[in-house]
């Protein structure tokens, strides 16, 4: 087999076998296969697209290029849930202890954020003391005996796709559907768990910009989550604007300790009960959505959600007082509060660049080596449809340097838009992908 | 200016700039685009193609990227004749006398053979002392003189596209019009002739391998080549079978030689005639092609270009009693006769089989480092169109060593194939594209 056949091949229109698939990305991770004919063959990828079964090959012969996580020593199904990135996203922090109080095991692998979205482990290091960097021993146990553990990447996680990715990410072949969707399942199948359920953003926040691609992405992952035998669903969410009133990693953490106890925003609530009801269904612990959302609704009445919380902070060495006394957390050095220039109702949020501005301030990497600040960011005080008069604040900027304020300040403000008539937000859950 | 940027706007199928072609075929050729980019570049252009402003930048921007040779020193418009590679073909041996000996300078760079097809160098070398690594000045000084030379292409001739060819060729990005166009036409502009007459082959021994590819081919080099200022013409050739009988180095000087003495065949007879029309009217000699082929007939006639082309060898250090007396050139020890299986009319000659028949007996190269045999080779006594009777000799293959020979039988009986109804073969010449 010669990697310049399997190029023509493609270039050609013609599908490539399950054996070709494989010879290509395990000949590319050991470096037998150079860059340049795999730019080559991802290009000719961008123009004819793979289908069904080789996005499939494509996903398994990644999955299985690194470590493939052995969760089996865990009883029960373990259910996972991944988001393809948006702003203001704490679900994992809110529906992690709900499903894990309601006995199904949630073993997670997280990452840190990079671009203008955030990562669930920034958040939870936000904790005093807490650690993504367990045992492999420590994290079976602890979801074992509380149902709930989070750990980082590891490094040796579907090595291909993070090799393919970094190509993809300079030779202009990022946005082909085949390619997103193995990239993001191969992870998520290397990470073991036997249920996936899959957060796929739609809108200016989201790398997916309409609802028909979010759709397309969504359909794309379920088909290779169920191929590889795991069962697999995918909720469609609106990112058009924040998910939440909180973007930044601490003033997060403190709205996802809110929604614990009750005091979720409407869209929020409507994520974790959907994603979660979800996760519960693929378990085999309930037989229907509405049967999970009462069982979920219970674990914050009954605070059995915001106590899973306190301990799995503890478990994994993170001061659980925080938990219950948020005020503990640490606050940044100057708040801004951006006020509306005229009246109206805020008809459009730009949310890549509210997650810049976020950014900006210093809460997000630029690069993955950067530092960022748990402290800053922004907490809105009006979304898509309310009505604002002239002078009313909008949204709050928490910063600690004068400069990256005053950059955040016109950022945010260019973010906004008011408009004359009345507006409706779309819904929250904008649609689901069932196992088929 | 980024390449990320570049490689995108061609894959959403729109065209570049100059300024942009200029900065990625600098980039490239001084390493600071590297390849993953480029061929992923290269493999959107084969699906979007460059438009004819974009492959004349291309083309100016490789020819641009080494030396650009100055022929100023020479009187008089300089004509060049370039083919894109046949079997059998030895016009340059003999209308480049004929060319020179009506007054019209011909300074010529050649290559060497490679693959299935022979290269003029090769066959310059049989003769015993001649050189085509002559100074610069010598070379000027000889087309002065003499009004002919010719030397092998320096190394800094359009580096970038020696670079682009390289990497072309192992990412499956050879086959697309623009890209092979600009390759062939950046080192004749390179090259610095003011006439340019193209000779491209159409048919089984040729890159293209019909008549409508090779139009396309010519139609566009014709148009970069007028584009960049050149007088350029055209020639669409025949290469469904070999040109002439003789297919070999020293097998093909001599049927040069015969030809310098009036004895051509028909096809070869015509490929120089019209090639050669063609770079007497650029040059402006003649207002017509039929005023030219009278005069070029007369220089066979009169014996002026068969004494054109021993003052030639001699003046680049050859044995010039080679060119009166052939029969004092080497010959190859075997021979063996090919004889006709059946009886019937030869309809087909494989012809890249025939050129690679050669190859095997040692007559071409493999890679560029291979050592040739000028002595070994075919000659044809049937072509296309011929009646055979069982047993006659339809070719004399000739041979140095009895492995190389068995599998060069082989290999040429194959490539023969006879039919039982009468075939004419086609005309030589398919058809001309002028200046426009």
């Amino acid at each position: 087999m010669r990697m310049y056949d399997l190029i023509t091949k493609k270039k050609q229109g013609n599908a490539l076998t399950d054996a070709e698939i494989r010879f290509l990305v395990n000949g590319y991770t050991k470096g037998e296969i150079p860059d340049y004919q795999m730019s080559a063959f991802l290009m000719a990828v961008c123009f004819h697209g793979m289908n069904e079964a080789e996005t499939l090959s494509l996903t398994m012969a990644m999955a299985e290029s690194g470590e493939m996580l052995d969760l089996s020593a865990i009883h029960g199904m373990k259910a996972d849930k991944h988001s393809t990135g948006g702003v203001g996203d704490k679900t994992s922090l809110i529906l992690g202890p709900m499903v894990a109080s309601l006995g199904v095991p949630v073993a997670k692998m997280s990452g840190r954020g990079l671009g203008h979205t955030g990562g669930t482990i920034d958040k939870l290091e936000s904790f005093p003391g807490f650690s993504v960097s367990i045992s492999n021993d420590k994290f079976i146990e602890n979801v074992n005996r509380m149902k709930l553990a989070i750990i980082g990447q590891t490094a040796d996680l579907a090595p291909a796709d993070k090799k393919l990715y970094a190509l993809r990410d300079v030779t202009a072949t990022v946005d082909q559907l085949s390619l997103i969707a193995s990239s993001i399942m191969s992870k998520k199948l290397a990470a073991g768990s036997d249920v996936i359920v899959l957060d796929v953003k739609a809108g200016s926040g989201a790398f997916m910009k309409t609802y028909e691609d979010a759709r397309k992405l969504a359909e794309t992952m379920v088909r290779i989550g169920n191929g590889a035998g795991r069962k697999t669903y995918a909720v469609i969410s609106d990112m058009n604007q924040p998910l939440g009133f909180a973007v930044g990693n601490i003033l997060e953490v403190k709205e996802a300790i809110e929604a614990l106890n009750g005091r979720a925003p409407e869209d929020l609530n409507d994520a974790c009960m959907t994603l979660a009801s979800y996760m519960l269904l693929g378990a085999g612990r309930v037989t229907s959505v509405p049967e999970a959302k009462d069982l979920l609704a219970e674990t914050i009445r009954s605070g059995t959600a915001l106590t899973k919380l306190a301990e799995f902070v503890e478990a994994q060495g993170g001061d659980k007082r925080y938990v219950y006394e948020p005020d503990r957390f640490p606050k940044a050095s100057l708040t801004y509060e951006v006020k509306a220039q005229t009246e109206g109702f805020i008809s459009g949020m730009n949310t890549e660049e509210i997650g810049l501005t976020s950014l900006v301030l210093g809460g997000g990497r630029e690069t993955k080596e950067s530092e960022i600040d748990l402290t800053v960011g922004i907490v809105f005080e009006k979304k898509i449809g309310a009505k604002v008069n002239t002078g009313d604040t909008v949204a709050v900027l928490h910063a600690n340097d004068k400069e990256k304020l005053s950059a955040a300040i016109e950022r945010l403000q260019k973010a906004i838009v008011i408009g004359q008539t009345p507006v409706s937000p779309a819904p929250h859950i904008l649609g689901v992908v069932e196992q088929s």
